[in-house]
């Protein structure tokens, strides 16, 4: 006869088929989760788990299956404001008769629940991380902050004046205090975001890059997102984008480089050696028509690659289930090749590459015990996910944002069964109504 | 003083934002649409149509979008039982090892369940009509008539014996009796399939033609869908797949040409000049890496172009409005141009475009009085829909099957609340479950 077992409480207990991400691609039909704070106690078979732990709070579905939360490499969280105000453009058209203008009328307020829109959609589609360059980035980081998500922020620095800080001193001012501001949070993190070679004269760059040595903080740059922008670079300075930050001695593991559409093989195999990090975003390239990024070869090489949405006003959402498909779609026809970019390699991406790409792999991008308790419940009895016969398949193929049911970030339930525990997204979709208006005149 | 005006009885008044579709692309804010029987009595504004029309039922959501039901042109709709069964595979070991061997073991009762799983999320996902080759037709047809769905239902004929017919003989008599059957059929019309070039011998191919022009229906094949495919049938008769039929005489307004991958200019010369219909499968050909089909050259020849999903075996859903996203994205980003495929065009193509690919651009596609009424209301309360610009944009590029709210089909409603009327999805789930056991030894 077995012995009584102590039971130890736990904050909250997953149950369901737990897909782990760990570097064996463990899963654990009938798995559980248990959560102990901010971070995960244990992950185990459900009987055994359920014997051990007495949880305050279980989530639950009769066809649940627990995974980590999805990692957005990289997001202009804000631009959910300007949502379909115009697509089907050329880039300049694009950028300077309808983008520009409407970020000339952006301020501070508008940008924090312009940005908690996004990070509604976020929990809602199942990411948890996300890295966003943006104007205002300190009302972006209190967004985040309010809505409990995990943060990765830098306010966007370039050559000609901001509409948030003005002449360029203001802003090297204005990272300083977001640095301080965030030196402790538990969820927030500071980069550094020089927003391109073509925008930003190599004393920028440097003097940015010494502040993400100073703080040791990731370097998040646009770089070779398509072929306008390496011409633009040749031009200027004799040199591909990748080459001329190279020349500047900029390339280590703190660059997230954003896009990477035209690269060589001789500058794939420097990002490489270089240990440079590179966000990943198909929708995007294909919506703006830049290109296909050479990911397959990126990951031949051994670069780390994370998946990002970018902003909703070139995407036109920030669902990285969607993305998921699309990037695993795209690089099969564009190399004519059903074998490239597995199921299992765009679940990767999405998940421990995204941790690994902001450094935070000790942190999140798998279910093991002593990691961050970020954690995603998606409910598979749905008629779009029937029948079942292989896991990876059914999440990058036919699963949607929308299966996602519960979410838990750093031991905190924001979401259960769909419903937002922290944030009144009615509330924060009328005010982004209304700022579209103030913004466009449009109704 | 307004005199009192006598109200008209009406079965179904829809009101909301309605995109018509119609040759004027007519957007009514605060639009209404009145549907008598299984036609549609009346589109207009709102106020004017409450004050005609008494109605039976109501569609109405706050921030509601009317728009006519979407139409997939291509699906093998039982294929839901084989949803991630096998990916990222080489396309002959796909179809080989994987695909054939458990079409082998299928009967009528399975494609049966398995096509109303399809069906089900078809309902869920805005379509409304669609085109479905396949074994067992017959069976796809009763469960097409069981979901209350428009339906164009082909056997698929080729020149080895088939799991359903036997031997090609009695797939005539299939055939015949499926056309004797439907012959009257308020919303299942019968196709002639022969599978493709590369699998059936002129004589079959000319055979099912003389056939459907005897029942005056569509013909219906798979064309051009990969380099191989053309290889192969170059080596067989010293032609393309395309020139092969122009030789045979069989390229006429009759054909709906799936795929239609890879294509010369002269090619699609021929295809406008003979009028045949393609239909574009732009995630099945993504994802096993046929190519992209020259849908702009296609469209600016003049040829009728549809979209359609293929099977969930290589998609893996039947999802129109993903289907959108992604054909919008891929033209973009195959031609570097961010102007081809606008939202309005793709919007087109799965709605007017497919009804004209499959000659019903009488009755279904738009809105508009005296067509049936095949009718979808979304619910843009969303937050991934706020703000809201442009109706086309919001549509392609935001908008998913999930928030497709009502459905009315030929009059009726099959969803409301998203709530299938007629049809019970945990039994057809459950049955589907069963299978994938039964078929594969999987659970």
């Amino acid at each position: 006869m077995r012995t009584q077992e102590m039971q130890m409480p736990c904050d909250i207990l997953l149950l369901g088929t737990v897909v782990t991400m760990d570097s064996n691609n463990t899963i654990i039909e009938n798995g559980a989760v248990a959560v102990i704070g901010e971070n995960i106690a244990a992950v185990g078979p459900a009987g055994e788990l359920q014997r051990h732990y007495k949880p305050t709070a279980t989530l639950a579905l009769p066809k649940g299956l627990v995974m980590p939360g999805l990692v957005n490499v990289h997001t202009h969280a804000a631009m959910s404001c300007m949502r379909g105000l115009a697509d089907d453009l050329p880039l300049m058209t694009w950028l300077q008769e309808h983008i520009f203008p409407v970020e000339g009328n952006l301020n501070g307020e508008m940008v924090y629940h312009a940005a908690l829109l996004s990070m509604v959609e976020m929990i809602k589609s199942g990411t948890t991380s996300f890295c966003d360059m943006y104007l205002f980035a300190g009302d972006v980081a209190r967004a985040a902050d309010r809505a409990g998500m995990r943060a990765w922020v830098g306010e966007v620095l370039y050559d000609f004046p901001s509409p948030n800080y003005g002449v360029l001193a203001a802003g090297f001012d204005y990272v300083e205090k977001m640095a301080s501001d965030y030196r402790n949070h538990p969820l927030i993190n500071i980069t550094m975001d020089p927003h391109s070679v073509y925008t930003c004269v190599p004393d920028l760059l440097i003097a940015l890059k010494e502040k993400a040595l100073i703080h040791d903080c990731r370097y998040v740059i646009h770089l070779s997102e398509n072929e306008d922008e390496v011409k633009t670079v040749k031009s200027r300075y004799g040199k591909t984008p990748v080459d001329h930050l190279e020349a500047l001695g900029l390339l280590d593991e703190r660059v997230i480089a954003d896009h990477c559409v035209v690269l060589t093989a001789d500058e794939i195999a420097l990002l490489a050696a270089r240990k440079v990090n590179v966000a990943h975003c198909p929708e995007s390239n294909m919506k703006l028509a830049s290109g296909v990024a050479p990911v397959p070869e990126l990951l031949a090489a051994g670069v780390v690659v994370g998946l990002g949405t970018d902003g909703s006003a070139s995407n036109n959402d920030v669902d990285l289930f969607a993305e998921m498909d699309m990037a695993a779609k795209l690089h099969k026809v564009h190399r004519l090749d059903p074998t490239v970019m597995s199921a299992r390699q765009t679940l990767a991406l999405a998940t421990m590459g995204g941790a690994r790409v902001l450094g935070a792999q000790q942190e999140i991008g798998s279910l093991e015990a002593g990691k961050k308790a970020d954690i995603i419940v998606l409910d598979l009895d749905k008629p779009h996910l029937t029948p079942m016969y292989h896991v990876d398949s059914q999440l990058v193929y036919a699963a949607k944002g929308s299966d996602v049911t519960h979410s838990v970030i750093n031991g905190k339930i924001v979401m259960r069964d769909r419903k937002l525990t922290g944030l009144d997204e009615r509330k924060i979709m009328a005010r982004v109504n209304e700022m579209s208006v103030a913004l466009t005149g449009s109704r």
